[in-house]
């Protein structure tokens, strides 16, 4: 197995992370490695709960969603990735000025790739982690993703 | 136990719901009971994913929020609900028009409430049943949140 | 579909329930229909804590392995089941004579079957449900089972 | 904070993780530090499955259980650990003599407790991680478990 990316395929996830509900929550690509992904959102009023905190929605979108992106750098263009089922543990209370989620892959059979999110509030030049997910997702061929849709 | 809310608290609920991030994302509050809570989102452009799935961050936040408000229904204004942990299954694609989500509390504890979440997409005059999500909460004296938080 | 399992299917599944870890464990099918699967186990001294509650292991393998057979009864006999993941909330102690488990199929797709568990305490002639848990499974073929395995 | 426990504690903890189901299900302590603790059990036929896998409501267990005893290692002698839930990944089918679980404090709250545990397939010399769990955990004055009790 090749363990690097091409620099296309890495500008593609990084584009390609960043559309539709995820460009709206402010969520951007930082780093792509072959089993990993970084990502980052910088916090605004809109992403706050009713009492101030960094609203746990936002965290768990962030811990799937770069965790499906994680099990994407494992996989060719022919296939995309569903997430089946998620878990989160919130930790401790965000409040920051930015979101860092680090995930990686911690297993990739044929069908399935589990892969693990962490999130960090980043406070001042500090990170704290604030929660922790697990991620199971289906590699699905591509023709089958258009199949499903409609 | 006194099995029903007062108006007073129904209406307070249901504007409290749709504050900061939940606003932004369009979820508002449907029904209010003692023990359960519905709430809808009516989807958009916004929602959606790279590949015109509605977003399962949407439904994740959307079964977290939920079920706090089902929580936040069994206890009285000296408390706050705060997520410890949720997990959610993803079961079908969801592409509807239209998101609800129906939270009921599972257990009360005196410390840590249990809520379950369905999410349901509304394709036409027809709903189906997409995610159903399990969550963990813990009832938090109000003046130990504003403690926590900064 | 055919919604009715024969009694032959039936015999078999009561009987390949309860074998290996779970026969070890006391665990015993009760009723089994397509789609669902009820369970039981008789306390006794072995399945207790340090505490004396009934353990929680004990009540996670009774939610997966009755789940298991809950997604068994819906595919045919050229079919296995794994468990990919599954998550167990423990809503109150359990210290009663007697677990019931009843399990059923809440989606059923090509490939994986989500189910839920929930586990009563039999204390005297009452129920008490104190733990739910939600599985999901993987459809593998038989033939795939014996290679995966040695 | 003493990051050392006493020897004397440590014997306590060895010797009082081994007892009631878990004795029967033959899991032993090996390693306790604070913060994490290391169990071990030696795969007999009693622990496999109808497909002649080890069976993962034993992996469940173990994950569970040995999470429990790394969160017992940070409170005091005045507290127990309740397991208020949680999920576990199976990764790869275990099929070997032994399983070892290695399970660390991941959060310490003041009543809260998160730790994860991974399981390892013990196949000749080697190790493979086969499970991936995580526990949300209640700190308990122990007056108030003989309270709950009965």
């Amino acid at each position: 197995m090749d363990n690097n990316l091409t620099q296309k395929r890495i500008d593609f996830l990084a584009k390609d992370y960043c559309r539709g509900y995820i460009k709206y929550c402010g969520l951007q690509a930082l780093k792509i490695k072959k089993g990993s992904f970084e990502s980052q959102v910088l916090i605004g009023e809109n992403h706050r709960t009713q009492d101030n905190f960094i609203h746990a929605g936002l965290m768990a979108t962030m811990a799937d969603h770069t965790a499906g992106y994680s099990a994407f750098t494992m996989v060719s263009e022919n296939y995309r990735i569903l997430t089946i089922e998620f878990k989160i543990n919130f930790l401790k209370p965000a409040y920051g000025s930015a979101l860092k989620c680090r995930s990686k892959v911690i297993n990739k059979g044929k069908q399935i790739i589990v892969s693990e999110s962490k999130v960090y509030d980043v406070r001042n030049k500090s990170e704290k982690l604030v929660a922790k997910g697990i991620v199971t997702m289906m590699v699905v061929p591509v023709e089958n993703i258009a199949k499903t849709k409609f």
